[in-house]
């Protein structure tokens, strides 16, 4: 029988196996690999520096710069399906990718991560709420738009990063004369923050995630809560229709996260990522098939996993970086391990520099109070050597 | 604040986190792989063989023959631990580690996993009942000892080689003429095979797995179901209570797996080993805490993990190499994939030889005859293509 994929074999790749390929090599790639690991997937990282999370830990690590077209093609030339850890891969090198290889998602799904003014267009075009929101090429248009304005950079933002929320034109002056392109939003007043994940195949197979609650503290996602406690049957599964209808409108291949604002209105999308996301890093602990390995299933084109939840209630707090002492962190296993000996911790490898996700912990249960106050001990002991640090 | 450990640090391992070297390249490394990604310790791999399981996923790995003791010493040499995927490695070798690295468990410990005589000597002398044995020296003994016996080797075997059951002197008499150490040993008639895993720690904590059922073909395992259904909880209780025993007067630390006859009379002990063990696969799906975290946890003395089973019924069936056409397996995945979306796969990027152990595969649920019907199935297409092959 011929070989399914491409058949070009590595000393590190099990014959047979095709080759997924991930551009970025931070803690997405990381967890990606402890999946890999169980499909016996032949799977390469690209990372951009040997201490990088996945770097760490993955044999077939190639070192370089995402942003070279050449050094992109070439590791695209080792693998049946190229993917990504996050979402600044330039759609006109990823054109440059030889047809030999398959990019999952491919540049023309990518480009709703990468343009936010795209994806509001998109996704107002198919009928799908969002905030208020217009393009900004000066100070006029905001001031035209209104106020309270949030300033969003088109591309490149990310945890907090890029958005700037301006009450006046004073606020707005100076993020404008970034010269970086910007649109304006509403300042949505939401009772909270939802999120789901779906998954799509090329065969356009989807599933799709509980949705979960999402707990944001200055732009950086802090806690996950799923299934999002008390939410209206109803609403929920238009989020998870919704979060299908995205996917397969935008033929996305691999994850989508659709991050979502519950208003008294109903729900508004906020953002959109096609990679394994924060607000499902629940999965690994809480439900039958992780969001990693649900990613390398898309991207194969094999058939996705359950995406039951395998606990009434799964809580996942992250860890920040905090004293900024290398040296604690592992010292404070010891208390938190001991503590709650059902706590799953799941560390990144990366410097703890303060504010920095450096990793993850998740409790299961059946009591959300509970839960939630376990996981956020276990957090803040392992960020502040102090179960009351913040 | 001064490191825990040792303090020498490599371009792989985290600042501060402490390195656990595991000798040894095979599957038990690879699935310790996936939890010392979560841990974020320094993980390190002596393979034989770049093609062996661990090697070809994992970054840091070193090749060598862990029989030549300049190759073992100089390994130890990078690692605050040294732990085992198997229990080959003679304890005259281990002795020459210098004592900054901390062998866990220690050669005093291994020697009852790797000298069956030693093994029931000392089992029998701490009161713990293991089938009726005697030590061969020539056919005489056998013929004293009485028919059937069961000859072992007393050190190297394992999947059912160096184990031969002989009815009569004819039998026995090429096995005695291998020239190797052997016992006699009772063919003893078992209701069936239970097996419990015990982890212990440095500190003395102790924690314990549920008692699971196996089902061996030929010596090798084939199906766990765990827990082991319909058992007596006295009978469950005493056995984990036995394991935690044997676990703390061998000062064993890291994981103890004890296989167990259940018979009539009661429980005989059949092996023991000192390493994660197939017979606790399971818990990577099945239980808060995987075994392979579990005894990174333990030899890097951490408080240890939950062992609490995450679902009523979980069995794991191992998928033995049966066409050996490399490029079928992922191919098979397609078709168990869509048939069973709940299957979880685990495989070890092993040449898929007839009979070899090359993954396995885990279904949790609520009913045992279900759940093991999905997994048999499951492990059966991925060995033959077909849910009847075997």
């Amino acid at each position: 029988m011929a070989a399914p994929y491409g058949g070009m074999t590595s000393p590190r790749n099990p014959p047979g196996a095709p080759r997924v390929g991930m551009v970025g090599g931070g803690q997405l790639a990381r967890m990606t690999c402890q999946a890999a690991i169980a499909l016996g997937a032949g799977f390469r990282v690209l990372a951009g520096s040997s201490s990088d999370s996945a770097a760490r830990v993955w044999a077939d690590t190639s070192l370089g710069d995402y942003r070279d077209a050449a050094t992109l093609t070439a590791f695209a030339a080792g693998c049946d399906v190229l993917t990504f850890d996050h979402e600044h891969i330039p759609g006109d090198l990823l054109r440059q990718v030889p047809p030999s290889t398959a990019i999952r998602p491919a540049p023309e799904a990518l480009r709703y991560t990468q343009d936010k003014l795209a994806m509001r267009d998109r996704l107002t075009a198919m009928g799908i709420r969002c905030p208020r929101y217009a393009a900004v090429r000066s100070l006029a248009d905001v001031t035209k738009f209104g106020f309270p304005a949030v300033l969003k950079a088109v591309s490149g933002g990310y945890d907090g990063k890029g958005v700037w929320v301006c009450r006046d034109e004073a606020e707005a002056a100076p993020v404008v004369a970034y010269g970086i392109d910007l649109l304006a939003e509403e300042l949505v007043r939401f009772s909270r923050e939802l999120a789901v994940v779906a998954a799509r195949s090329p065969h356009n197979q989807g599933a799709v995630y509980p949705i979960v609650e999402t707990v944001q503290v200055d732009g950086i996602c802090r806690e996950v809560i799923a299934p999002a406690p008390g939410l209206d049957k109803e609403i929920a599964v238009k989020a998870q229709a919704l979060a299908l209808r995205i996917a397969a409108e935008l033929e996305v291949t691999g994850l989508l996260a659709v991050e979502l604002f519950e208003t008294r209105d109903g729900l508004l999308v906020n953002e959109l990522a096609m990679r394994p996301h924060n607000t499902a890093h629940w999965t690994i602990d809480g439900a039958r098939t992780s969001q990693f390995e649900q990613h390398l299933r898309a991207v194969l084109d094999l058939p996705l996993g359950s995406t039951a939840a395998t606990a009434q209630v799964t809580v996942m707090a992250n860890v920040l970086g905090g004293t900024g002492d290398e040296w604690e962190i592992f010292d404070r296993y010891i208390h938190v391990m001991a503590a709650d000996p059902g706590v799953k911790i799941h560390m990144y490898g990366k410097e703890p520099l303060p504010g920095r996700k450096i990793g993850h912990v998740t409790v299961c249960g059946t009591d959300v109070a509970d839960v939630r106050g376990r996981a956020r001990r276990a957090a803040s002991y392992l960020r502040w050597g102090s179960e009351e640090g913040e």
